[in-house]
């Protein structure tokens, strides 16, 4: 039985993935033609054809494995266009606006829990899915406005990392008080220890690796390019990294900046970029797909959304702004909006509170709609300021 | 709850493809050196990393996604190649090669039903399952060999078309006598007219249009190149025609030949490249994974193993061969060995038939097993032949 199932379904999601890349393709370019951002076109038209207006499509695991793989080759291609010392050059900055970025906005998702008078763990939880940003949007941003080699966009690409080993950290310590009402520091640390050993050693590591033996890539002879070793790579950095619990984005921006290590850097990116033409709009579409109205019909819940997306972006906003004071003013500010989207790893954190029963269906529905949120409002605004 | 099963069903599916994509590479290579067809490589090494061996891998809906693009992308790019004037100057021998192709091995697996003492029912499905040529296959090694410009090979693609429609009538004859005991001829009649419509409309209409306005493709602002409005097309097209019962793949071979009309030929290929480098691996060792040695413990089904696919071969060929004669002996033994790969089509026929209680379990795993044997016997010979 399980093959006229899934031959039936194999029909449908390839219906589905034909309607979301149209709809998103449409939505890119409906918004180039009226100058808006593009990629809120995509997200927008995910929201038309998904469960929150025409219902055309779900939101199933497929498309959810296609918009990961968006963001995926997203930072790779990022990645592609950085270079370790790149980095390391706003090493200093971007670990302040990381550190200051996550502790300012735990600290007010905190504040508010209290306020809401909710417990210890559920304030926790609020506090660690008000914390992580999601560099996808800010560099599909960035990469549009040809802004990617501006200290500023580098330092938000830095932060980001330092972003999300901390936040990764933080949801380990919420999810201990909600099991237990305790904190296992011992295996808070290794947590801790794996994430850094991993950035580092890929990061340190593999970029030398590739910089000396840059023909490793032709090896194989199954490929004439180093398209596929180069994919392959992407993947398998990406799926460690996902495993060890960081964002699967880290593992394939630090493949993206070793592979760029290459000589042979210009021909791979022509030959990336058909998949880096093909797989974002799942991405961004998969976020308006994901929106969910109904949770939304009485002026309560409406008001706490505004709240909390208000929260979310000041404290990140001011977190990071003062992180990276030092750069001056504007550019400051340029990195506080940048790092101020929330996406899926936001929902990640609220979905384990839901899971563990720390957070219930409707601040679940806030922290999801407060994501989309601040990913709609962000393009526009960086925009300007770049 | 969701999010956190599917993000970490997102770091898991992440890792499968990375360990898919790799075995299929590392299989290329290895019998790349070896001087062997690679598709069998990449066979063989789905086989190693799935269920009948190592186990490191489930055959799950999002690996029969990539699996299904996969061959929608082998061919798009197939397409690409070929022009509908080839076609219709191989048009009468595709035409006597499709039907003779299906109509002997139909009667074959009746006499095999009859002579194992089936039921009417089941006889029709074994019938029905032997028919359906997996075009995916040959096409690939014809590329490989790069022999697709040749008439033995446009004979292949044409009477893989007809061929296709041909078995999709015979399945709904099959499951019309397994639900009621009696053929509705007026809706079989509807379906063989929506089938012949829509191949006829997009193969004629598409190709004029495309012919006549290949600007369309660069219509859109969206995107500077014709990748994604192609992309779009394949999508759409492989998509409707999976909806109208058809292989997906036959929708995406006419998008590629619809394509290929206009003048911008060239660069869409070295676009469309890097996607048909991606995802067709994936089809391949979804062959591998598919495979289940448990059913195999005794002589006996072995036997009926070995004797289900020299029928499938034989039957097959000799149809083939018989239809192909006026090109000659050679070119005839070419076309017939070509048509002789079973492939998904197979399957989806003979789970439509365990669905309905017609085909049991395990006749149903020694027609997915002779899928599998006939796609791994071809590929040699078919080298030798051409």
């Amino acid at each position: 039985m399980p093959p006229i199932a899934a031959s039936a379904g194999v029909a449908d999601v390839l219906t589905d993935l034909f309607i979301v890349l149209l709809a998103a393709k449409l939505g890119d370019e409906l918004f180039r033609r009226l100058r808006q951002p593009t990629l809120v076109g995509e997200i927008l038209a995910g929201l038309l054809v998904g469960p929150a207006v025409f219902g055309l499509v779900e939101p199933g695991e497929v498309l959810e494995v296609f918009a990961e793989l968006g963001v995926v080759f997203l930072l790779f291609w990022v990645g592609l266009e950085t270079k370790l010392s790149d980095l390391r050059a706003v090493g200093s900055t971007a670990m302040s606006v990381g550190v200051l970025g996550v502790v300012i906005p735990f600290a007010g998702g905190i504040a508010l829990g209290a306020a809401l008078g909710e417990s210890v763990a559920t304030s926790l939880f609020i506090g660690a899915a008000l914390t992580a940003t999601s560099v996808g949007i800010t560099s599909a941003v960035l990469l549009d406005l040809g802004v990617l080699e501006r200290p500023t966009s580098r330092t938000i690409l830095g932060a980001a990392i330092v972003d999300d080993i901390l936040a990764l950290l933080l949801v380990a310590v919420a999810a201990g008080v909600a099991a237990e009402g305790g904190v296992d520091i011992g295996a808070i640390a290794v947590t801790a220890a794996v994430a850094v050993a991993f950035v580092g050693f890929i990061a340190l590591g593999g970029t030398r690796l590739l910089a000396a033996r840059p023909a490793l890539l032709h090896a194989p002879r199954f490929s004439e390019s180093p398209l596929l070793p180069a994919v392959i790579i992407c993947l398998g950095l990406a799926a460690l990294s996902a495993q060890i619990g960081l964002a699967a984005i880290i593992g394939a921006f630090l493949a993206g900046m070793i592979v760029a290590e290459t000589r042979d850097h210009s021909p791979i990116k022509a030959e990336i970029e058909p998949l880096y033409a093909f797989f974002p709009p799942f991405f961004f579409a998969f976020i308006g797909l994901e929106v969910s109205l109904a949770a939304f019909g009485d002026l309560d819940t409406l008001a706490l959304l505004a709240a909390v997306t208000a929260l979310a972006i000041a404290t990140k906003f001011a977190g990071a702004y003062l992180g990276a004071m030092r750069m001056g003013r504007r550019d400051a500010m340029f990195v506080g909006v940048g790092m101020a989207p929330r996406g899926e790893v936001g929902i990640i954190v609220a979905g384990i509170g839901n899971a563990t029963g720390t957070i219930d269906a409707e601040r679940f529905a806030i922290i999801v709609a407060r994501s989309v949120l601040t990913t709609l409002l962000v393009p526009p605004v960086l925009r300007r300021l770049a």
